[in-house]
């Protein structure tokens, strides 16, 4: 049997933009759309233009990809043609391969929220989608509501698709857009829309995680006949989120009976680098990743009961339903560092240090890493650190100077103008060689704003760094972030810098402390150091 | 037709504790099974007695409950009686009305894992069991691995659950070990299992959400039959957790099929409680709630996108499937870039705030929100400081009190023992009317650990506030977000402080400046204004 092809279609740039507290930039949304690209989605779609200035400008510089770049936008208003109606124009002025729009499909949006006539509803829907047509786009129609739609008038709402077929829609897409419809109800509608008549591989579907069942749905419908799934990266979207793409994906091409049943366009290869691009996402978020996550969590395969580990030690397969390797995550097993320490010689040889299979510095390197991320530490992130770590334990790390004590004042008052201002100063204490060295910096600025007391820290610390200086005088601090984070039983902040050269190097280091600017400190050591390492200064 | 009974078996104190980094004190487990209790549950699993010291410790402290409490463990070894096994006899000696013994169901596990015949497999079982019943205790019997063992070898597994029933057992539960059987399987082999003769209820269900769809699968089974379902509070458990009892409670009391086929031991008004049974278990884990939860996170009726945030005006059933109040949350219309005016009185109204639709602040709101979300705040998370920028522009805003200035200081330096020590101390100054309080406080816990500058911030601004004291000594903070964002054409912290209070209540406050101090005292500042607000404290 042939499988059959089903079509991923992605919306973390627009539905999961919906996210409350998500805002992405345009860069970020290019890296995001890239990351999707490689992993062989069918369908980006990259945001709604004219709505906002970042979704705009998106479309401007969008990648070249090999998925169709698609438009999100409304059906034209009722009361002029779609020749006429400027939201749409706006949309379509993107240039995109495909664009889609959604629309009502059910007869009490339409009556009670648009306020229009059910025929005139189905007027907007053809003209619409016969303008994108002639325009020679590859048209969606995202059926809003369309399940409550069906239970209230399901001749109404099948009638909906059938104008947006007839017209020269390419897809039309069953969307649960408030969450509430069941697995079982979206299976059983599915069968009946395909039963009247419309052809399944012209069907998506679109549900959201409100009953905690998205992807259930997603399956149940793609069963049922459906052959476009529409959802996110990491479950990301509005309320409780869309249809985790993140999880259907692996589910699709590791598990039975879709296996084997459907193929899609994303290669085994492309599959192992699902948990980067997962971890990727939550690094332009700054947000912790979700350790339970299936396939992708730091926890998916962590076997913490004691009858478990050892059983997996016999075979895997009794604790696991699928390989971790297969999406680029590892397995955790206590007493077993086997796999670690092979991760680990590559991790090093990537950082120019190649040590020995066997070397008992490995394990040491193991057991120190396990200890710190206890505390807090991501060395995930902070590949500087990890190095500056690893060099420290193999004996590889010179000594360039030592911070004896440092000491920041943070003051807020009244100037003499009698508004409140900040000023923040910092003395840093530095030994090189046998030389001391006293710095002294203050966070104003050259406009006179103040930049605040890790700026002043890090100026007073860059200031007089001897027979080091030249070689710090153009790190540029490019991203600082801090969360709060679980180390050992207490509450600690860990700080995560990024930062930049003159030769546009990137390298991103870790600080965790209680104390922020104790951590934000360790962070900016780290930068430092490794620069001195990288740019072969020579130490003691 | 007369609802169905279903019954609910949590594990959270069992299974849940095998989630990586979860580990319960005593006290912690008698506070979840008093929730657990109050919520409606008919058993609560409360450990393993015998092994380990807290599992044993809870079963001696455990409170009455009227659900009926349950201790796990282990059917009995080979070659030994169920009379002499003392692994089970420590399991009885926790005296409780229902014993669950996990034990092998499929032919691999017996013949791999364990080592023994099929034969010594069964009559471990049937001896098991007899020894409970005959000790008057209800039984149950998790079949482990059940689904792949049907899967292997139907007949075994069936043999394997009527030898537990036959031998006295109340409750024989089809357990997914390994979390890999999708939900239409569970279905299946559910209906399967019952047409061989096993009663659906003495049924029971246990997935895990390794494919994101444990919920699901529980569903199917019920709808297959089975009368009892088991999972746990947020989901926790074993690698991706357990079915999650915080989203099948309310599907299986408002959503149908199911409100109406089957009843629980939960009321209605014991659902009202459920978010807040969900957030303190979060903080008895000291973990950042999960915002996208569905029915309990915060997010979970947050409203973001202009077009839903205007429907929901008309008619909340338009984009959501069931009333927040039902599970004890609410609804948010988050501010941001795509809302309008609507949207800003729907939000004014939930905050306390009646604004006429057309008076002339909402546009001065709006503008106002702008400028300060394009210099880096963001009111769609901080929805305590937006009430708070709303009540100043609107002019209903006390004067509660003023922070005249502050000064901290951030010291490293190493101690008299050679070690690098860390200290913040803080001043604030406020102005209560005429009065003039000075505060200091220091960083230092009641550990002696160092908790850094900010908290010795907010320990100095809360610790004389005169007649507001007693308003705020019960806010804690529960978590800090930092980020580096764009204001205007600079680089800013923008920091967001969630807080919490006495009642259990959360709020969200946002501060942003150059300076990492300055934006976090503005949040702190923020969180204590909107607590004398909520709280009705009268200021001038």
């Amino acid at each position: 049997m042939t499988p059959d092809r089903l079509f991923l279609y992605d919306t973390t740039l627009r539905d999961g933009q919906q996210t409350q507290g998500v805002q992405f930039s345009t860069p970020e949304k290019v890296r995001i759309a890239e990351a999707l690209d490689a992993l062989g989605l069918d369908y980006i779609e990259g945001g709604w233009p004219g709505a906002n200035p970042t979704d705009s400008a998106f479309f401007e510089t969008a990648p070249n990809t090999r998925a169709t770049m698609t438009a999100f936008g409304m059906t034209k208003r009722a009361g002029r043609s779609a020749e006429n109606d400027e939201v749409l124009a706006g949309v379509l002025n993107a240039g995109t391969g495909a664009v889609c729009l959604v629309g009502k499909s059910h007869v009490f949006h339409v009556e009670t929220a648009l306020g229009i006539s059910l025929a005139e509803n189905l007027d907007n829907l053809s003209k619409s989608f016969a303008h994108l047509a002639a325009q020679g786009r590859e048209a969606l129609y995202d059926a809003e509501h369309f399940f409550d739609g069906y239970r209230a008038d399901p001749g109404y709402a099948l009638d909906c698709l059938r104008a947006a077929l007839d017209a020269g829609a390419r897809w039309v897409v069953l969307c649960d857009t408030n969450g509430g419809t069941l697995p079982d109800e979206i299976r059983r509608v599915t069968e009946a829309v395909i039963a009247a008549g419309i052809p399944g591989d012209r069907l998506g579907i679109h549900t959201h995680n409100d009953t905690e069942t998205a992807v259930a749905g997603s399956l149940a419908a793609v069963e049922a006949g459906a052959r476009q799934i529409q959802g996110t990266l990491n479950g990301l979207g509005e309320r409780c989120g869309n249809a985790n793409l993140t999880t259907l994906i692996p589910t699709l091409l590791l598990k039975e009976p879709y296996a084997s049943r459907y193929e899609t366009g994303v290669t085994p290869e492309a599959l192992e680098g699902l948990t980067r691009i997962s971890r990727m996402l939550d690094d332009i978020l700054n947000r912790v990743p979700h350790r339970q996550a299936p396939y992708v969590g730091a926890s998916a395969f962590a076997h913490k009961a004691g009858l478990h580990a050892s059983a997996i030690l016999k075979d895997p397969t009794t604790y696991e339903h699928v390989d971790p390797a297969t999406v680029g995550n590892a397995r955790i097993v206590p007493m077993s560092n086997q796999a670690g320490q092979s991760n680990l010689r590559r991790r090093l040889a990537e950082a120019g240090l190649d040590v020995a299979s066997g070397d008992p510095a490995l394990p040491r390197i193991l057991d120190e890493i396990k200890a710190r991320e206890d505390q807090g530490y991501s060395y995930d992130t902070a590949q500087a650190s990890f190095e500056l770590l690893a060099r420290r334990i193999l004996g590889r790390m010179q000594r360039f100077f030592e911070v004896k004590r440092y000491k920041v004042t943070v003051e807020r008052r009244k100037n003499k103008y009698d508004r409140m201002v900040s000023l923040s100063e910092a003395v840093v204490v530095v030994k090189i060689g046998d030389q001391k060295m006293l710095s002294v910096s203050e966070s104003m600025d050259e406009t006179g704003s103040d930049r605040g007391p890790v700026n002043a820290l890090a100026k007073a610390l860059a200031k007089d760094l001897g027979p080091y200086q030249s070689y710090i005088d153009d790190i540029r601090l490019v991203d600082f972030k801090v969360r709060i984070t679980q180390g050992g039983t207490e509450a600690v902040t860990r700080v995560i810098i990024d930062s930049e050269d003159g030769q546009g190097r990137r390298w991103s280091t870790v600080g965790v402390s209680a104390n922020i600017v104790d951590a934000s400190f360790e962070a900016l050591l780290d930068a430092v150091m490794w620069k001195l390492v990288r740019d072969g200064a020579v130490g003691s």
